[in-house]
């Protein structure tokens, strides 16, 4: 969570398949910010990877090369947070615990690993920021070496967000084994393209019924598309507002696949190291174009990093862009509304779990911070959505849910974090060295076991469901012993029993005894 | 599934905490039936099990030869079929596999674990059949070993149903550890009371919005109180119509807790080797009568074994207790809904799965029979429910939730093979020793193997979700290929195109190549 508006550099790292783009910030005290450097290098991280699912080691070296390069430039900058994302390359590969390890090991640089959904979600922040849409409405295409992010919004939010499994270099991997310095056959080039129609079909059915008034293009590939359209068939128009129409792409990619890879690298406004993938890229942007109707894309220069800037400010107190309702809070809402939760129990529950958090933090039961506290408040909401499956052993199906959920505006170590929470917010205890834990950071494994703790006794305090806990706080800690002080209205027998007879867990997890106080409430 | 009525003789066996019983019945050819007989024995499988969650060897030795002894019973009434179900102490029991496996390989008996919902739906039918409701409804409570089945419904079907994890054992072995031999004082009454109440809550929070006219207690634990009661204070009374009022079970309770165990066993109507875990159990029936309000009890013999021949009835072709919709179709319906599944889409693949099931079996392409096309036809309804997690991996969230979501009408084995279709209906293809299914048997191996390929093909076949596909079905089957011939309306390329990229999964399964034909259809 970012600190109060002080001046502070911090630097944004996006690892993606076919490159690594950085952007250096530095965040003015005034609410505004200055851009200090924006770099990309192309890695291919996911060269080979989609035939066996594994990165190849000479990308895993190629990549923590870059990023060991790109984490000196941001210290040289003078950056003290470096907030990095990587996407469908990392996401899909079963060896990739091995390249973030590395990177943390070699470059000092933890990365989180997002969703597509969440990656689309990003690509909307910092394609809407980078263009005044009036009450237009927009679509975006990012088509990256993996993945494809396509999305409809306007100024405020994003209304639909999508991801194919289909990227350049995937496409290329997959289609065009070995000869890719040859010419492409049409058949070949149809081939891709019904493989893009059959694996978009359903974002695509998604995406037909929103109407947009404007579509952009980001990403390398479409740019690149763009700058070769223009210098071959329209070398009179301007680089600013060129609109690449769907037929003038089409007269592109027939003359690039009749030409073979040496050729292709030397025609104008290609980018040498892409004419390789190109092809792959372009049946992409075809489909979409065909299958969407759009009849001309225009070109943003914006980019995931830009989205996780906008994303970082939003976040910050005092900062202009910051939403009403924060995107997290609302995909948690939704998910817990999507399995049925009862509302107001999980209400009850997150505010004692939070009025327990602030209490424990006065009587030094534990240091954890702001993040903790966020995440608490999500873990305490969605505690119960696996009841929807079976009420036996629910908080597992939650866990279950939770990670598998791609929360939106969450990394997949917080949807961890947060599906380890709920897991343990009843039966089981986990201890330090906890087999679920083990795999995280020391931050993240105290969270899980502190939060997880609180939850319990918040959910204890209202066992029947029917909100009769109106307070409940630490007091008096000392002498290894602390009181669980409850107010309430009515008779709360059974909450005052549930934390009762469930005090092992707090001497387990905080290494004290608890009593239990009862103060009939005079509040209605 | 059973056959047609022709008389067979059949053996149900229920496998509870505390007890095993049996019943034979003969299946007349005119749809009527006789018992042949009925037994029960004591084994307290559950002994000891509820604090370290392993049944204990004795335990598990007590079991295995009771049945083995039932299982001659059943073969010296000439039983052609033994339907057996195993509950709550084997359902939780960490070890329960090793039970399972020397019950097949010492008695001969394959046991089936069901759900507590499902064995309160198994209660309510043999409740409910046994006694003429008219339009009145009914509650029933039956109070096992381990759990507690308690639920309402009237005649035609039930209304709630609900499982607590409370019974006449598990509470004995929580709060009496070592000292059932002596007195109960109040405390200790009350402290199991509590739990009870804690355990049950929300479950007893449903029941209390139902109505109900009537309500029958089913088990020994019941009839003992009921007996006791009015062996003690109303000796004038009939036993049969006897009515346990909730003001009597607490005089009789306060009675049995004030003496020791060998008083206990002595008193009028005390089965001996229930003395011990009476009040357990007694607990629970106070608990249930006072927060229900129910002023009176009745007595119901039936128990779950003849719900499971109610049920097994209900499955016959030809007999009159079928329901309109089984009891199966609609908790599969149910749980596709709270899912919000793509419906239409749903039923094309049900269909299109179950004409390709019919028209392999013309081609014997399988063997399989009328058990697996009904598991391929509610598979394939459910095969997308994981979406509403995440579209990615889908298939495993299908397979999460069908294994967890106590599908009523089902056992586990069946559950686990419903879960195993779905989950192989895209990606990965089993092969015969795959992981995943090496726990099943032969039958299940195969049924797995063979009905998540036809699945695989039959949502291929709707692959835009538009039902373009009319008809498909297997023809020609000569010379190691096969061809697919599909019926369809308007351009089904994508369709088409999805089964010609995936016959690999075919030649897998089947051992022989497919290839496909289309033909434009001039229905409608």
């Amino acid at each position: 969570m970012a600190d109060r508006a002080v001046e502070k550099i911090v630097a944004f790292i996006d690892l993606g398949t076919n490159s690594i783009r950085i952007l250096v910030v530095r965040l003015n005290p005034n609410s505004s910010y200055t851009i200090l450097t924006k770099q990309k290098e192309l890695v291919r991280l996911g060269d080979g990877e989609f035939e066996h699912g594994k990165l190849l080691p000479e990308a895993i070296e190629r990549t923590v090369t870059v990023c060991r390069k790109f984490a000196e430039l941001a210290r040289s900058f003078g950056a003290s947070e470096i907030v990095a994302f990587a996407t469908s390359a990392t996401r899909e590969a079963k060896n990739r615990s091995e390249l973030l390890r590395r990177l943390v090991e070699e470059a000092g640089i933890e990365f989180g690993v997002i969703s597509g959904r969440e990656e689309a979600r990003l690509i909307y922040l910092g394609v809407s920021s980078g263009i005044d849409l009036g009450d237009q409405s927009m679509l975006f295409i990012d088509i990256g070496g993996g993945s494809t992010e396509v999305g409809v919004g306007d100024r405020h939010r994003y209304r639909i967000l999508e991801s194919l499994k289909a990227g350049a270099i995937r496409m290329t991997n997959l289609f065009t084994s070995g000869s890719e310095s040859g010419v492409v056959p049409p058949e070949n080039y149809q081939e891709i393209q019904r493989h893009i129609r059959s694996e978009g079909i359903h974002a695509m059915g998604r995406l037909k019924g929103a109407r947009f008034d404007l579509a952009y293009g980001c990403s390398g590939t479409i740019q690149t598309l763009a700058d070769t359209t223009r210098l071959l068939y329209h070398p009179e128009k301007a680089e600013d507002n060129f609109v690449l129409t769907h037929t003038d792409l089409q007269q592109t990619v027939a003359y690039l696949c009749s030409l073979p890879l040496e050729k292709r690298r030397r025609v104008p406004g290609m980018v040498a190291e892409r004419a390789d993938i190109i092809i792959g890229g372009a049946a992409i942007l075809d489909v979409l174009m065909e299958e969407l109707a759009i009849p001309g894309i225009r070109i943003s220069d914006r980019s995931l990093r830009d989205g996780m800037l906008v994303d970082y400010l939003s976040r910050m107190d005092g900062f202009p862009h910051a939403e009403p309702l924060s995107v997290r809070k609302r995909s948690v809402i939704q998910l817990g509304r999507s399995c049925g939760i009862d509302e107001a129990h999980a209400l009850t529950v997150t505010r004692l779990a939070l009025e327990l958090f602030d209490s424990a933090a006065d009587q030094k039961l534990h240091t954890c911070g702001a993040w903790e506290r966020e995440m608490l408040e999500y873990a305490a909401y969605l505690h119960d959505i696996g009841s929807f499956i079976s009420f036996k052993g629910h908080q597992i199906h939650s866990q279950y849910i939770i990670r598998n959920a791609d929360l939106l505006g969450f990394d997949q170590r917080e949807t961890g974090v947060l599906a380890l929470i709920a897991r343990y917010h009843r039966k089981r205890v986990p201890g330090k060295k906890d087999v679920l834990i083990t795999s995280f950071g020391n931050r993240a494994r105290r969270a899980v076991r502190v939060l997880s703790a609180l939850l319990r006794y918040a959910e204890h305090l209202d066992r029947t469901h029917a909100g009769l806990v109106q307070h409940a706080r630490f007091v008096n800690a000392q002498n290894g012993v602390v009181c669980l002080q409850i107010q309430c209205r009515g008779d709360c027998a059974l909450e005052y029993w549930a934390v009762q007879s469930d005090t092992g867990a707090f001497k387990k997890t905080f290494g004290k005894s608890l009593t239990v106080e009862c103060i009939q409430s005079r509040e209605p």
